[in-house]
């Protein structure tokens, strides 16, 4: 039995519904799971038509993939063929591709609410987020800058974190959208430890062999000993790493950042704990531009996500590129299948960590 | 004629000797430059003996090489071979590869003095530094973080700044060698400008064609107009980039951090202007590891650097890879070889702008 994975179509105005259209055709999303596409039907099929006009993705109109409005989801029984559910959030159909708007956002915001709902319920085994756009959230009064801070306030998560993941690099993020002089004053060391567990847990699920993380510094060359900065690394960062190797993790840091992420040293960590945006996104982004997918971990439903936005640059002209959605819905169904089956590598704190991402 | 270049033989238990001994007979050195090595000449060949005695480096023993001592030196009217002048800056000679010491750490200073006294009396063309070691100098009671800072106050520079200098990235900081927390605060407008200015000047001399710079912005995603951060992008960096426009310098920004550096990005640019030392260095390590250049821009003198540490590990044992050593020696024999001969592409302000760089 395939999971049915739930891919929210994000912005209707950006590349998100014909990355949509491409991933309920896609030969290796159709065979780890059933994808089934949480959007508005009319705003995939106006897609569909500009495409086929303009000459792009002529297997879009696949018959095989069933459009169910609300009432008929909610009635059946057994998903076991691609879908659409088509959640009517739009007014109309008449989206401008490339352009912001309230309406957009609040549909993006409703499409993710929808397979949120879902996934608690446990009548999908996981999401998986196409691009949302921020300024169209705000228009709409929606008060998340993001789908990390959306996901964890819709699923009451007690504690997230956002992690990148490619072949390449994985890192995950003890901050993320704040400002820059913010960083400091929102280290601890429970939130670092946090990450670390949330990140080691996720990686028992998804690394072939022995999980060994790496956390950086805060400042040039981890402070060197306490010559630059504020000594964030003796307060928050050494104590967290301490704490989390007697709870028998392996752990190393704090590393100097400009050397952690080198080709020797990165291939010696299972994933790297960074603790602000640009420290994991800068290495994440040259690496894996594109192709990475980013993971919230924490919350009680396995979620993935595209690396990208809305790119409303190139909306509905089918030159997206759809890697970042492919390998976002095959990670989450490789986090499906190993839900559950770790923990017990780990004493008990550990496993008491682990408790919050299993669904 | 090829211009004379002092290498400074870093700390003398670090891996800058060895390197030194392999730049005086390195052909592509010697094709572009005459190498003086301003070092311990007891010391270099305690090194040449140990790796002789490891069979490494048959090389190191050639016997064009010519040693001086100061006086020799001064009397010296014309340089036309490879040389070591000694300085004579340790007591004795038995120094212990890999042991941070206060004697190594003052001998490295001298070096640095001596060469730079050398390079500001016209007697060399410029300067290429092995790598120091802080906790040598800070023993030795040296007031400097590094040799950027140093340097500046040894040639009394009005400005400068260090340049991360490679093939496929150049990045310039607005920072360096502060806190994490610090950053915020040393930002200004008129340091903003003067990074770029210093850089644009230095790209005229290096890059083939026309210059382009980007700049970063400090917060994730460059602040998106205001979402994240204390407006850093709006107080400092626009009005900065707005100057160096209406002076004539084509340059593009605030830049997203996380998108400057991907391959198709970091290619539109001659260079990148940073706001803090891991922003640079973080993209630059992993583009350059070991075979980067450190510049330093704004002296009165030419000035180049290896672009990694002392290496204490591998100290004297003929492993070290002088590839960084080799990159900055050609790369100060360029910005020689170009000095003064740019400028005039620009109208007057940047003009006076060039003038603190120029020897």
């Amino acid at each position: 039995m395939k999971p049915v994975l739930a891919i929210t179509m994000g912005d209707p105005a950006g590349i998100g519904p014909e990355l949509c259209l491409r991933a309920l055709v896609e030969p290796s999303v159709r065979a780890v799971c059933v994808p089934v596409v949480f959007g508005d039907a009319a705003v995939l099929e106006e897609v569909r038509e500009e495409l086929a006009r303009i000459g792009r993705q002529p297997n879009c109109a696949e018959p095989s993939v069933r459009v169910l409005d609300r009432a008929e989801w909610s009635r059946a029984t057994a998903v076991d063929a691609p879908a659409v559910v088509d959640c009517a959030a739009l007014a109309h159909s008449r989206v401008t591709p490339g352009r912001v708007s309230a309406e957009c956002g609040r549909a993006s915001f409703e499409y993710v609410q929808r397979a949120v709902e879902e996934a608690l319920a446990g009548r999908v085994a996981g999401i998986v987020t196409a691009p949302i756009h921020k300024e169209a959230l705000r228009l709409a009064g929606v008060p998340y800058p993001g789908h990390t801070e959306m996901l964890a306030a819709l699923t009451g998560a007690r504690r997230s974190c956002m992690m990148l993941w490619s072949p390449e690099l994985v890192v995950s993020l003890v901050t993320t959208h704040i400002g820059y002089a913010e960083v400091p004053g929102a280290l601890s060391v429970a939130r670092v430890l946090e990450v670390i567990e949330l990140t080691h847990e996720a990686m028992q699920r998804l690394a072939a062999g022995p999980v060994r993380l790496g956390v950086c510094g805060l400042n040039p060359h981890a402070g060197e000993h306490g010559l630059f900065g504020q000594r964030e690394e003796q307060r928050f960062i050494e104590p967290a790493i301490q704490r989390a190797r007697e709870l028998g993790m392996e752990v190393e840091g704090p590393l100097s950042p400009d050397a952690a992420f080198t080709a020797q040293q990165r291939r010696r960590y299972s994933a790297i704990v960074c603790l602000y945006h640009d420290q994991g996104h800068i290495p994440f982004k040259m690496l894996a531009f594109e192709t990475g997918v980013n993971v919230t971990l924490g919350l009680p439903i396995v979620r993935t996500s595209v690396d990208h936005g809305t790119a409303f640059d190139i909306a509905w002209k089918g030159v997206a590129n759809p890697q970042s959605l492919f390998s976002a819905v095959r990670l989450a169904a490789r986090l499906v299948e190993h839900r559950g089956a770790r923990a017990d590598a780990l004493p008990a704190a550990a496993a008491t960590a682990g408790e919050s991402i299993r669904a």
